[in-house]
């Protein structure tokens, strides 16, 4: 029989075995007392039971009946519902944490998941094998179209490979996406005219799900390379109807606003490395998930560990390009790829916007930067020839 | 000018005047680093400023100009995206709450609301001024359409208003969502021809926020008079988009199932009060919001607190029934309705299909032990004429 397997790390004054057995009855069929309607063919058939306990890390893995999914009936949001569900909150448990699913590949297989993956948005602009390097506009927010067109533009012209809006840049009146969109192809196809080299820039377009399609087509129509959602704060729902819909076909750059209300305890809520599985499997094709060097909380175990897995093979699902962003700058390239490899995006924002020479010596830094590194020659050697990056250490540093 | 007010509850070793600016960088205009790109103009425009700062309680409030929220062009994601965003993973915050959101009436009445509200849900079943009591079919999962409405028909016999789907229980072959809304709606017209009470009951059509409209309207046309959606797993939208749609003309009954990953740690995460807030704006008519003295966490003053936002006034917006339900059975019915009052949806699902002589009896005894209630009698007294609460007295004393 297949099962969805979900390990959780448990506190309580129960004892571990009766704690996750609470965790099994709440979440299949059972409840806090006993029930006159069960009958034991349903217990026997659809109860979750608790195929492994270990006391040393204090987590127990719970078996969840695939008939209880049933082929995915109500998709990401009843899988919630069971291994997230009502468990966080019950009394007897001190702290839950959810920390890893694993789902067989009947239902992994009902999923679409990424159109592009890493190969598919290399190929897109052409580059192989090197971490792609990306800025965030900024400020987050307050420039016009035209404005933010012309940041990226430099930001381009400098190097970097990739562009976006912030979280909190939608359709502002002072920065209308479909002009922003409209301005940020032309700054595209300028910077296309004048170097030869392809970039993409990702266009925020969160929105409540039930409309984000409507939005998405109009930023295509208007010349989108690659569109952003945050998954948090719009639901999953709203990368899988982007990714299943037959006429977007630009890359789903994915945000995680608000995440870290509940993966960074490491007592409770649910782990990063969970939500990247549903992010893979609603469709996303880049993914934030930290830096392990730069603002936002988040360990190294759990940053890689996240990377390794939407990097891999998933039964058949194509992989995800992690995302590193956050507190980023040139002087902290090395350290990110050390850590994460070649295939991740590098994002910086105020390290590219924040450089004393502007934007595009930003952007140069940053590509010096990486340039350093693909060449394992050290930054402050390679800063003495390469003048952006030199200003960078001097600020930085 | 108008401000979206956000309250956090900060720890850091930064001093709280400081921590609060991090938290206005981020969630504005600004970032970790000075911005070559940053304009006064924009700055002073645009940029989140602290109004308040309480010491004593560690909290900070912020105040985020409309502009930037600007009619609503992203709807509850971007509300989302800063008020309770990157926010929480900022490394130099050790911990952010967000505790309370106030929103100007020019935001609030951008949303449509409840379309019943306490008066419309009391109308549709004419009863004035008591709690309703209603149940969680039990077993969770596992009945078949026949055996879920018998369920709740002996339920509805034994003196309950009100049943729901359980939260994991969507659209599986062994109860497809249709076929248990028929027979459910058989049972409801079956009460009422013999017993003239009109009751009423939510079926589950929590799905993906992008297709829940037409599950929703599937569930219509077989006689469903009430629909449930579980708000985090499924995504605000997932109400929105039935709250607005003309067709949809029942009560919206709204379940927080992983609420408590985020919610439950009071120096962390994000409060139900918030929570109903948005559940609220998205069109909820009935949120879970805790029993206090159930089986799940919550503690008195967090509920009556979400319970009181509720109820009262808020920009013209339709009130919302308070559901409280979990770990409910009929002893604990004088303390919940001497602590939440008498407009409140109480449910019990274990504590009816638990009760000795099974469903109706137990439905017999949740209405007994609030008919004591109303006529201010001991429940133990008028256990004495009545053998269903006497019953389950015994038991669950």
């Amino acid at each position: 029989m297949e099962e969805i397997l979900a390990k959780y790390r448990i506190e309580s004054s129960l004892s571990l075995a009766d704690a996750a057995e609470e965790i099994c009855k709440e979440e299949s069929v059972g409840t806090w007392t006993e029930l006159k309607t069960l009958e034991p063919e349903i217990q026997k058939r659809l109860s979750a039971n608790v195929i492994e306990l270990d006391e040393e890390s204090k987590t127990a893995t719970i078996a969840y009946s695939i008939d209880e999914y049933s082929h995915e009936p109500g998709g990401i949001p009843q899988l919630l519902s069971f291994v997230a569900g009502n468990l966080f909150g019950l009394s007897l448990l001190k702290h839950v944490r959810l920390v890893d699913i694993e789902l067989p590949s009947t239902i992994v297989k009902l999923y679409q998941g990424p159109k592009f993956g890493i190969e598919g948005v290399r190929n897109l602009i052409g580059v192989k094998k090197r971490p792609l390097i990306g800025t965030i506009i900024k400020p987050k927010i307050g420039l016009s179209p035209k404005e933010q067109a012309e940041v990226f533009y430099k930001a381009a012209r400098g190097g970097i490979d990739f562009g976006k809006d912030d979280e909190n840049l939608v359709n502002q009146a002072f920065c209308p996406l479909l002009e922003r969109t409209r301005q940020i192809a032309e700054a595209i196809d300028k910077v296309k005219e004048e170097t030869g080299r392809k970039v993409y820039y990702a266009i925020n377009v969160t929105t409540r799900a039930d409309r984000i399609v409507e939005v998405a087509e109009d930023a295509l129509s208007n010349g989108a390379t690659c569109l952003m959602v945050d998954m948090l704060c719009a639901g999953y729902a709203a990368i899988r109807a982007l990714a299943e819909d037959g006429k977007i076909n630009v890359p789903l750059h994915i945000h995680r606003a608000g995440h870290a209300a509940f993966t960074e305890d490491p007592h409770h809520g649910i782990t990063m490395l969970v939500l990247a599985k549903l992010a893979r499997l609603a469709g996303g094709d880049q993914l934030h998930t930290g830096t392990v060097v730069g603002k936002m909380k988040g360990t190294k175990e759990e940053v890689i560990q996240t990377n390794d897995f939407l990097k891999n093979e998933w039964f058949g699902l194509k992989n995800v390009f992690p995302v590193a962003s956050g507190g980023v700058h040139p002087l902290l390239i090395p350290r990110i790829v050390g850590l994460l490899g070649r295939d991740i995006v590098i994002q910086a924002g105020g390290g590219v916007h924040g450089h004393p020479g502007g934007t595009e010596a930003g952007a140069k830094a940053l590509k010096q930067a990486l340039d350093a590194v693909l060449q394992t020659i050290p930054l402050e050697e390679y800063a003495e020839d390469h003048k952006e990056l030199r200003e960078a250490v001097e600020k930085w540093k």
